[in-house]
């Protein structure tokens, strides 16, 4: 458990897990997670990877902050850690928001990216996206962990996992009820306002690192056909859907997502 | 506008348009619906068909009640509905929650329907749809109109309904703002709460006459395959979907709904 | 059963069903086909329409040519025939090859079409197109009503036809076998060669009426893609989707093709 | 390169690339393939693992038959060849034909796999796949590449793949033309008559190993449907599928082929 503070003096927590020699792979959270998120996934990564998981502020156990910024924000504190673990060329993972902050790096840095997985990521906030975080805007301004989960959530998971894990996502709407305070609201509201203007497709040709996109067939928040934008833009990009899942497919088909992670970032290593 | 007074005392109200020497077409509301709802199809289908709007109570213009009910009172006051507008047979066209009506009609009383057209409707409240249901009723209990606009119509119309009609949409917000009030919000509580244990799968096979079924290919509230389980089990049934639309797609591509609708229950007249 | 002498002097077969002051359909064969093919369809078709059936010349019942032609002859002989029966403005519905005659007519002639239903219809020859006809030409060369069912027919009904229909698939084998002659095997030659650079996207925005496009969720000869690109530029176009189907949807699914028919041309009457 | 005399005296060609401590793969060819087909493939695959190529009897160098067999004696040179390899426990990839063997191997000696890849394969030959068979008989009694290229080539494609591959397809039809002589067609033959009666769904069940499946979304000759089916019976099986891709998928799309096979199979070693 670290903290690193960054440039502009935010800390930002990080951690490592596995065999530094292995290589990278850094993972850039959703906006409604946080390094906890992974808990289950350690293992497999760890096997492979010298894992690095990191909050972004206003995320899980990093610094909330008390002012809006934009979401361009995180790719200097990306920066600021890379630089102090001495990645100076990672492979990098980034889950929707988290993908967002992902292609940002890449489209400045690209020399400092060896290989990139963009899962259920958007290129650009399109006027349905940018009413849907209108709602979790609305809904997080209730400042009370059960309405949010209950008027957020079901744009995440697919009505088949609702189906299936029933019991689970109650239980994590019990845990929503209990941890998520005015602080996680706060700074998930900020997080939320970062990135209205948010638009990359006519700078994705600068990605020219090998590059894995991860859809899923009933994600309704990030739908294949704006993924399909990215792949005709990044050349040589890689496909693959993850099927009856919705926009948290990472965690609806954890077995599917961490074999295209491995394979992908282990082929180009 | 006219107001019938069914056999428990409440006033439903309904509209006939169209000579009434055409064939009957007879349509139930979706729950977010009304009679208004229709005002832009009213050229088309008075047409060719002696056309039946009519609000369910706690629906636009009928009664407001005071205590919850079953969805399953909708069917009597259809009856009555029909026996005071001297419709023996009718043709019977219900969106979602208003074809989880006419779904039970068609059961309950065959020998009344001559064709019946099923509109992004489900034969069961599956989990998913409980939910969804329970994040309405929680944006609903804010009781304003601009707010519930925002939490809940993004699970009703698709992202390309958004991206391409966002003024519209924009419209249809100020409008829910300004008119829906206290007693809307109680009513639509009331039908949201009225089918928790919905579920005919095991009835379908009841229902023989011409069937419709109509799906869109983004509804995430009545997804294919739901409505797949209604096309396996009503014999003969015939299943059209829309593409490029969501669950309110008789409104995101009227065009196309309107087209199998005539089509339908002309064919069968 | 009549003969028209077209203005070069080529002998066309057509029929005439139902009433002459019902609203025309006329029906333009998909290339394997023939009037025949429309058996089943007479009864539904002819209530609402004054119906006309046609084959192309080396379809059917029409003359065989000796020479080859471009597809754009069968325009003339549409005019022929419309002229003929005193059609100045006609519904038009066109499968496949008989869509490509239909869009090249409504190009044309825009003023004489009140409808276009366009099923299972490319807008352009695609490579894939290009060697799927000359697989069919090879088949043809066989001479062997048998075997060019067995080469030919599996792309064009969907697996899930070929599931549920086994025997009748067999029995049509048969009749392949015993009724496709030398004389069939030429005309259908002529056919699939008279339109090996057909491409009319670029004047698709000519055709200004009502357009329904039907497209079917199997169909690998026309998939849903190049339908897609016809929707776009047919202004105010709708696009219905026949579910479980291949490129033979009208007859794979013939109740859904005759309701999107008739709802589509009546609604536009 | 290295024949081996399996114990009924067939010679089965096989290849071994990569270093022997390496994780196994034991790739099974598709009917029309041989070990040929992985040339480029050997870089990737065999930087990770110990990679085994066979050619099935009938099949690329490996002997050629001169009477009918059933699918399952290529079962028997399996283990022939993992018994003379030392390989106790392997990881099997398998596509369509080569699946299909790869699932009668894991049903019959669980012990031996350590997990399963099944690309493009079915579970049971269901009617269309039995035409699909006959027409490929009938189109490889032609005994002539060019000829056979055309007729059964565009099943196994993609359009999409056509439309940009154009040029490539016609040299592979050059190919064929110049080295498909008759001992191949013959052999052909006799493995597409090999499985008539396939059918794996009762004993899937007995399949426990972490098993991948691998499905695209333009495959008629395995749809996605069928697929599903494995997906049921296979406990904790994973299911990933190649957008805009055919039968072909591994060819068509071969790195996300590869990066699902690298990624499986590294994950469960």
């Amino acid at each position: 458990m670290s903290l690193l503070t960054t440039k502009d003096g935010t800390r930002i927590y990080y951690e490592e897990h596995g065999d530094e020699n292995r290589p990278s792979l850094v993972i850039l959270n959703g906006i409604m997670m946080s390094t906890h998120s992974w808990a289950t996934f350690l293992t497999d990564f760890s096997k492979h990877f010298r894992l690095i998981l990191m909050d972004f502020r206003d995320q899980g156990r990093s610094e909330r902050k008390q002012s809006q910024y934009h979401i361009s924000v995180h790719v200097n504190d990306l920066v600021d850690l890379l630089d102090f673990l001495n990645i100076s060329k990672g492979n990098i993972v980034g889950l929707s928001y988290g993908g967002q902050v992902a292609e940002m790096f890449a489209i400045k840095y690209p020399e400092r990216v060896k290989s990139l997985v963009l899962a259920n990521t958007p290129a650009r906030i399109t006027p349905y996206l940018a009413e849907l975080g209108e709602a979790w805007k609305e809904a997080a301004m209730l400042y009370d962990g059960e309405r949010f989960f209950k008027l957020a959530i079901p744009f995440i998971y697919s009505d088949l996992f609702y189906n299936r894990n029933l019991n689970w996502l109650k239980e994590r709407q019990k845990t929503f009820k209990s941890t998520l305070n005015r602080e996680w609201f706060e700074g998930f509201i900020r997080l939320i306002s970062s990135n209205p203007d948010f638009n990359v497709l006519d700078e994705l040709h600068k990605i020219e690192c090998p590059t894995l996109l991860l859809g899923a067939d009933r994600d309704i928040i990030t739908p294949i056909e704006e993924i399909e934008m990215i792949h005709e833009k990044v050349k040589g990009s890689e496909f693959l859907v993850i099927k009856d899942a919705g926009h948290g497919a990472f965690l609806e088909k954890s077995g599917e997502f961490i074999t295209a992670v491995i394979g992908f970032v282990l082929k180009n290593c």
